[in-house]
């Protein structure tokens, strides 16, 4: 029983899985993206559902972001707090919120999502402050949106906006399933169809008299994979900041550019059958996972721990099952011999795992 | 925009994704269990890691119970603070938190587990408190422990805690694989060949003079579908406190032996799929599925709010996807016609899941 890693390290204080963040990894992701979006001169709104963190958020502030998007009112309550004023609630309107709605419209510039003629309407009666909007449409994703091929339910929720406390922005959608994609291509082809798409739509109401119409996109996998953004005014991509193992499958990044991942602690080994434990289970890791490929699941993958982060991935080691608290990983025997595995990637959506081993 | 529920509830207040708990049906499933246990003459130590909470805890101590499980370090304590004294640490030793497990080991009855002959070492030279402790044994699940027949290990594993500060308390198992099991029947072989191989082990043991040996056993399945524990001395199950929808599945509870929920706000339908949008996505539900009969994964199921709870789960309403915050409900047509659709529940470990209608 000995500690294992000859690399002195602060992941051998680790007594639990903790989140490890590698911050010029980071802000080199948003330096990256940020000098993509000014190039082809598209507003910049990162997405801040995948850190909901205001120290990181004031790295973007340092980066010189100015507007965000988030995922709930909790989340746009957050950071208004911690003074962003410009802020997209990217998700549809939630009436139960309508008070903390009315709040944020009063003391920020807020913007939100319709996708139906029920909840301008709503909002019309509801508002207390003025607040833009933008309609949420689906260009095949599926989750929610109005479809894009129901112009005249687009227009007929534009028109709703006329002479309303609700402003116009223009169409916003979020190509998710880039996510299901099988190459590279697919992601571009993906995301200029939903340019494409949005495009028709605008023409649309700019030709029915609702113009001005922005576009606003913003997938990571599309964001990372796609260089020209014409017809597009705005990105919003919010997984690149951290990357992670299905962003690296996708090839929306490379393996040095994933920034987090989660360290934890050796607790059991069975060289019989290739098996180490950690306790850092669906809990720590949740139970996203990547499809390996020799076809099983991927819930994370394993780094060595190095003074200052984590050094490559191992190949053919990963975390193959996830229970509470326990996971198990997968280690190729030559590996289980040397005894110097020790780190463990986690995969998706946002974050990285890491195991440190102790035994 | 208005109400749908004719029934008055506290759940129209319900503003984001929250937990709800009927308090009834899980001091009834409590009652149950402990009788069992008490029928069968073994003792009752249920594992807290489902709940993880000091108030649910008073229910069990209400109930007559007295020792419990958990599954890490950090739950020890904070139960350790809540007055309990004699707890299992239902996981492989941690070494990283031997500081830790030390001064619980000085406060109160501490149970761990050991699975090598390392650990029994390691502890044998580091811990400044003696405990108990339970061999850790496989008998199939495949996770972790010695493998059930690996004799010569655990009778070696035994011996060395002969003279040490760990005094044996017998052979430990967790029959996790009975959750992939296709009937109740497979249920109740899994678990009768459980107490076999540990009774097997157990006779080696005592026949080598390291007796005596205790056999604890407990999972949730196996302790709700198995009648007779002959042979057993404890039973540590956790999710019968709650019960879930893969519970359910296995045919382990009833309906409305399911206790917790989620209850979620409405945010878009589609009437045109049969889809509603709740407020209420992976981070809120988990990406816990079961298989639906017709193939598909069900992250939850719909029930309609009533006065003081939920009521019956609506046929063919399920939760077919989760994403961060949304969740996408396929709801029948004619229930999506009728426009009361307002529950969904949470299938599996442990929680239920409900959605609220507000649109």
């Amino acid at each position: 029983m000995n500690q294992i890693d000859d690399t002195s390290s602060y992941l051998d204080q680790v007594e639990r899985p903790t989140l490890i963040l590698d911050v010029n990894r980071s802000k080199n992701n948003l330096a990256r993206m940020k000098a993509k979006a000014d190039k082809n001169q598209v507003f910049f709104r990162p997405h801040f559902k995948t850190h909901q963190s205001a120290s990181v958020g004031r790295w973007f502030r340092e980066g010189g972001v100015s507007a965000i998007a988030v995922s709930s009112v909790d989340m746009a309550l957050y950071f208004a707090r911690h003074g962003w004023n410009d802020i997209t609630l990217a998700f549809p309107v939630n009436p139960r919120q309508l008070a903390a709605i009315n709040s944020l419209a009063a003391a920020i510039k807020l913007n939100l999502l319709v996708e139906s003629l029920e909840m301008v309407e709503f909002l019309n009666q509801n508002l207390t402050s003025p607040v833009e909007a933008w309609i949420k449409i689906d260009v095949g994703y599926g989750r929610t949106g109005i479809p894009w091929n129901q112009a005249d339910q687009v227009k007929a929720v534009a028109r709703a906006m006329v002479d309303s406390p609700i402003k116009l922005s223009g169409l916003l959608t979020h190509t998710g399933h880039t996510y299901q994609a099988k190459s590279v291509t697919e992601v571009q082809t993906i995301t200029s169809e939903a340019i494409s798409r949005l495009s028709g739509l605008k023409s649309s109401l700019i030709e029915a008299g609702l113009g001005p119409i922005l576009i606003s996109v913003g997938d990571t996998p599309g964001c990372s994979l796609v260089d020209d953004f014409s017809g597009v005014d705005e990105l919003r991509p919010g997984v690149f900041i951290f990357y992670d193992l299905m962003q690296l499958a996708l090839g929306a990044c490379a393996e040095t550019d994933i920034a987090v991942a989660v360290a934890c602690p050796v607790v059991a080994k069975h060289p019989e059958r290739d098996i180490i434990i950690i306790y850092g289970g669906a809990v720590h890791l949740s139970k996203d996972y990547i499809i390996a490929p020799d076809g099983t699941k991927c819930f994370g993958r394993i780094a060595r721990p190095q003074a200052d982060g984590w050094g490559p991935l191992l190949p053919d080691a990963q975390v193959i099952s996830v229970s509470q608290e326990h996971g198990l990983v997968r280690v190729p025997a030559e590996i289980m011999k040397q005894e110097t595995w020790s780190w463990s990637f986690r995969c998706t959506p946002a974050y990285a795992r890491i195991s440190s081993g102790a035994i």
